[in-house]
C-alpha cells in the first residue's frame, strides 16, 4: 500500500526528470526561486480536507480559515523569509452556499491575512458533492542569504525549538474527548505561524538548518538529519513540554508549528536573549548534531541512553 | 444563495483591504508580480473535485492528470508568458492508495509536465474520506512587456479566437450519452493549453487583451469587456464551429481552452500567417470591440441584429 509519503516520494523522484527552470528542487519546507539581486521567492502548498483535517461540526469557519492560512505561512517562516502572498482554492458543498459559512470563512481568511501582512492574489472556487476542501499556496520573499534549509545542519550545532511542544496534540485529545473549548483545544484549532520569529532567525547566519514542527519533533528532526546526512543526540529532559501535555505528545503530537533549528552553539545566548527581548519568544536547546550517516537520533535521559523509535504521525 | 462567482466576488472585494506586497490585484487569468529588469512572474490556481469536474468511472488517472495540468497552464499562456513550474496537491480516498491510480496519476502528471517544459516544485498529499481532489498552482515567467491583460481591449480591435469552438462541449455531451471514446470525447478529456501560441501572442504588441476560453465564448468575452469597459459586436456567422459541434455549444460550451484575444486590425493578416506557419494554429476574427460602457455584446447574423443573452455556464 502506498502511503502519502510514498506518493510524495514518487512525485519527488519524478521531478528529477523534469527541467528545473531555475527553481531549486523539492526537499525543503518551500521551493526556492532566486530572482536576482540576491533575492529569492519561496513557495509552498497545503491541502485541507474535511473529515481528515477538520470536522465541520467541531471547527468554525473562522478556525478553518485561520488554520489553512497559518500552516502555509509557517512553512514560509521556516525558510527564514517573509510571507508575502497566498492563492486560495475553496470547494464547498452546494447546500453550504446558502448559509453563512462561505462568507464567514472568507472574511476570516482576509482578516488573518491582514494581521500577517500577506496579500491574497488569486483563487478558485467550486462546488463539491459533500466535503469542504481548502487549498492554500503561499509565497515568501527575502534575501537569498537568509534562506534556511534542512540540509545545512552541521556537526556540533545546538538543536533548539522556539516554544513548548505538545500543546496542539493535547488539545486535539481534549477535543476528541468532547472538550472543545479548553485553552489547549483552542491552540490546536488556531495554530499560529512563527512569522516574525522565522524572519528574525533568517537574519542570523549562525542559524544553519530550520523547519517548522508540523508532524512531531521525532519525525520532523529526522527530515533535517536525512537532508544534512547527520545524526542527533536529544536529551529528553530538555524537551520543553507545554502545560497540560506530556513527553510523548511533545515528541510525537503534530501541529505545534514551532520552529526547529540548528545553531552554532556560540550564538545561543545572544540569540536567546534577542528572541526574548524582541518577540517574547523562548529558545530551548534540546540536543546536538552529531556525526551519523544513518541520520540516527540518540535519545538520552539524564545522560543515559534510552531505546525506542519515536516517529511522527501519518495521515494514513 | 451565494454562487461561486459570488464567493469569488467576496474574496475580490476583501483583497482590496489587504496589502499588495508588489503584486497586481485579482482580475486576470493570473496574478502578476514584477521582479525587476523588465521581468514578471504570474500565478494561477485551480481546484478539481471528483463528481464535479470528473467522474472516476469515466476518466482515467492519465486524463485527470493531463487536465489538471493543462487548465492551469492555459491560464498562464493566456497572459502571454511561459509556464515554468507547478505545485501539485492531491487528496486520495484511503482505498485508492492500494490500487495503481496514484502511481498512474503521478507518472502522467510528470510526463505531461515534461512535454510542456514545466518544473514540479512542490506538493502536498493527503487522504480524503471519499473524493479525489487535485489542486494545481501554476507559475509563469516572462517579459513584463509581453503580459496580456483583460483590461486592455481598445475600440476598433478585432476580436479573434485561436481555434474552433464547441468541441469540448460536444464531447461532453457524447460522454454523457455513453460514447466516451469518440474524438470529441477525447478532446474534452484531454484539453490542450495553447502554450506556444500564448507565448507567440505575448511577443506581439498589437495583441491587446487576451484570455483563455474556459467557460464559453459568450461568458468569457464579457470578462474582457467589463475589465476594458468596452462593448463588442460579434458576427455569429464568423464563429468557427468545431466539426461535430453546433453554434450554441461553440458559444456556451465550456472548456475549449482556446485563446480569445483582441488585436489591432492592421496586424491581423501578418499575425494570422505567422501563427499558421510557425504553429499551424488558425486565427479567426469574430467581431470588433466597440464603445459601450455597459460591456454589452451585440450579436449579429449576416448584418442583422440577433436578440438573446448567451451566457457561460456555472458550476452552481
Amino acid at each position: 500500500m502506498m502511503t502519502e509519503f510514498g506518493l510524495i516520494e514518487a512525485i519527488r523522484r519524478g521531478c528529477e526528470a523534469l527541467p528545473k527552470n531555475d527553481f531549486e528542487g523539492i526537499g525543503d519546507d518551500c521551493a526556492v526561486l532566486p530572482i536576482g539581486e540576491g533575492e529569492a521567492l519561496v513557495y509552498t502548498t497545503d491541502l485541507l480536507v474535511e473529515r481528515i483535517h477538520f470536522l465541520r461540526e467541531a471547527a468554525t469557519p473562522e478556525e478553518v480559515a485561520h488554520k489553512a492560512l497559518h500552516v502555509n505561512l509557517s512553512d514560509v517562516a521556516a525558510m527564514g523569509v517573509r510571507p508575502v502572498a497566498t492563492l486560495l482554492s475553496v470547494a464547498l458543498p452546494r447546500e453550504m452556499m446558502q448559509g453563512d459559512w462561505a462568507e464567514r470563512f472568507t472574511q476570516s481568511y482576509i482578516a488573518a491575512s491582514k494581521a500577517c501582512g500577506v496579500a491574497l492574489i488569486g483563487g478558485d472556487t467550486t462546488a463539491s458533492e459533500r466535503d469542504i476542501v481548502i487549498n492554500v499556496t503561499a509565497i515568501g520573499r527575502g534575501s537569498q542569504s537568509h534562506l534556511k534549509r534542512r540540509r545545512d545542519a552541521r556537526v556540533g550545532d545546538l538543536i533548539c525549538v522556539c516554544g513548548e511542544l505538545g500543546a496542539s496534540g493535547a488539545g486535539l485529545r481534549q477535543i476528541l474527548e468532547g472538550r472543545g473549548d479548553t485553552p489547549l483545544a483552542r491552540l490546536h484549532k488556531l495554530p499560529t505561524a512563527q512569522i516574525r520569529e522565522g524572519m528574525l532567525l533568517g537574519e542570523w547566519p549562525e542559524v544553519h538548518a530550520m523547519m517548522d514542527l508540523s508532524d512531531g519533533l521525532a519525525g520532523d528532526l529526522k527530515h533535517i538529519l536525512k537532508a544534512s546526512q547527520r545524526g542527533a543526540e536529544v536529551e529528553l529532559e530538555q524537551i520543553p513540554i507545554a502545560e497540560g501535555a506530556d513527553l510523548d505528545t511533545a515528541l510525537s503530537g503534530g501541529e505545534d508549528y514551532k520552529l526547529l533549528l540548528t545553531l552554532r552553539p556560540e550564538a545561543f545566548e545572544e540569540l536567546k536573549s534577542t528572541l526574548h527581548e524582541r518577540l517574547d519568544c523562548p529558545l530551548y536547546p534540546i540536543g546536538r548534531i552529531i556525526e551519523s550517516p544513518a541520520a540516527e537520533i540518540r535519545w538520552t535521559l539524564r545522560g543515559e541512553k534510552v531505546e525506542g523509535q519515536r516517529e511522527g504521525f501519518r495521515h494514513y
